[in-house]
């Protein structure tokens, strides 16, 4: 049953408008609800997340889809639950002045990468392209490619359309952003869709399971049913969210928040034949072993009262 | 000896400049030579981490000497084994245009508290002063007074000299500050002062102790000598600090990080000595048990090599 201790939730990356849903349901009490206390905590490096959960030191965490199907392979005890982001669409950001119009005129340039499986996702696009991996320079920049483009580190890198796009243009100008879902000719972005995850001694407590993804569902209705005050309501949790930049972040994210929170049987599929032709994971790897939908609210929103606007 | 797994650290808030020397001890890879992988944490709600350092969810924690000591009180198994910052004066926070002078002008005011304690201190203030509990509104507003501030939803609210204060007046213009220190007539603002905190379980590796507090003494050593690069440091970590208002905090925050990192007997004695006047502990609470210097290093820069910029 749901803990008297607190219950902690790991975020991908830090408290930002793609986390919305749950700073909402925390905000409106449904966790409490629930009988849920819970701690979000924030990574400085994202990449820590996976380590952490699989070691179990926190209760539930968020990672994409890609990431969460590696550390599965690789023997880590975690498990996708749900799904907070459907296929955020994800490219190789650059700015219009640099010149890179194609993925062909990355020669002679500098790429930014988020980590392992971005360098990997690049270096298979340059050999698919015919481009000689020696023309161009791989930098690991993490999730801050808009500070290095904006430092002159790198001259494109691995950004989202919903957010990091959104940063460059209104820091340093026009951009442009080569999807590498249309590059790799995937059809989605589904490999970087980010998921809700636990370690194993978890599925010890399935009703807690449960609880936090009944609160979270409550949390992303609200989110998209009522997105002016979900914006309001995260930014008095972070402050330093409420700037333009941000709100607009919120804005183009909302489409891709998934309201049924659903594992998306397809695309996990499609994640595994891809990761597969990167090498990353064998023929024998069983992808049904990375998430399960068992615990998601059959019908999410069947306790979901009609909330009165609770901002004064 | 020092983990081939992660090692984890949760902050008290989410980063920023009051956390430069950590981040300069990670990218210039002090933790990496003590053979320290070390993960860095935020949370979301900085009350939040006392609970979660004392369930020994993570390896290491910062938090201030006053909640530390409470935490203590209350059977929490945790040791303050070090201090990041000394002192950093803190008050009642306000704008110019509120009209509090004095203390006593808070009358009819609606004053933003952090958590129990900020209540506890205003409330005795209040008391000492011959206020009327009665007379002013107390709202809980965590550390986010400078949002609450702006929103109109509190006229004051309490903060640091160094950052709320340098946030309140880039934002919203003039401000004055009223230090609890002089209101209390406690001669320093030791209570909040910033430290290094464990849970109990972490005495059984005194080893990984020691490395963690030698590299965060370079850390230290680096960023009050080498500031304008700890700071570059601390942007490329975390892209969103690179503001002027926290390039201000960090320039306002640089004269309260312990070089030392010791923990202050005197100051332990006061704030224990505090504690009870606010009646949060009772006479028999040993506030020894509270810290240790017994990991400090003796010679912090013994083994600080001169570093050469790193800065591309």
């Amino acid at each position: 049953m749901a803990n008297q201790t607190k219950t902690t939730l790991l975020l991908n990356w830090y408290a930002n408008p793609y986390h919305t849903p749950i700073f909402v349901a925390k905000a409106l009490g449904f966790y409490e609800e629930e009988e849920i206390k819970l701690a979000i905590l924030e990574p400085t490096d994202p990449t820590d997340v996976t380590e952490i959960v699989g070691l179990g030191s926190v209760d539930f965490g968020l990672k994409a889809m890609i990431h969460t199907l590696n550390a599965r392979a690789k023997g880590m005890a975690i498990t996708s639950i749900a799904t907070l982001l459907d296929e955020p669409p994800t490219g190789l950001l650059t700015l219009e002045s640099s010149g890179i119009k194609n993925f062909s005129d990355i020669a002679g340039k500098r790429i930014g990468y988020i980590g392992e499986f971005g360098k990997k996702i690049i270096d298979d696009l340059a050999q698919l392209a015919g481009i000689d991996q020696a023309s161009y320079t791989s930098v690991r920049v993490g999730m801050n490619v808009v500070d290095a483009i904006g430092r002159q580190v790198v001259d494109a890198g691995i950004g989202f359309i919903n957010f990091q796009q959104v940063e460059l243009e209104a820091l340093y100008g026009k951009s442009r952003l080569l999807r590498l879902d249309q590059l790799a000719g995937l059809g989605c972005c589904c490999f970087c869709s980010i998921q809700y995850i636990i370690p194993d001694r978890m599925l010890q407590d399935p009703q807690l399971i449960q609880a936090f993804l009944r609160a979270t569902a409550r949390g992303t209705a609200f989110t998209t049913e009522q997105p002016d005050e979900a914006f309001e309501l995260l930014c008095r949790a972070k402050p330093q969210m409420r700037t333009d930049v941000y709100k607009k972040v919120f804005s183009r994210t909302l489409p891709f928040f998934s309201r049924t929170l659903l594992n998306v049987e397809r695309d996990w599929n499609k994640v595994s034949r891809y990761a597969r032709h990167l090498g990353v994971t064998d023929v024998q790897f069983d992808v049904n072993t990375c998430y399960t939908n068992a615990y998601v609210p059959q019908t999410p929103h069947f306790d979901l009262q009609p909330i009165a606007c609770c901002l004064a």
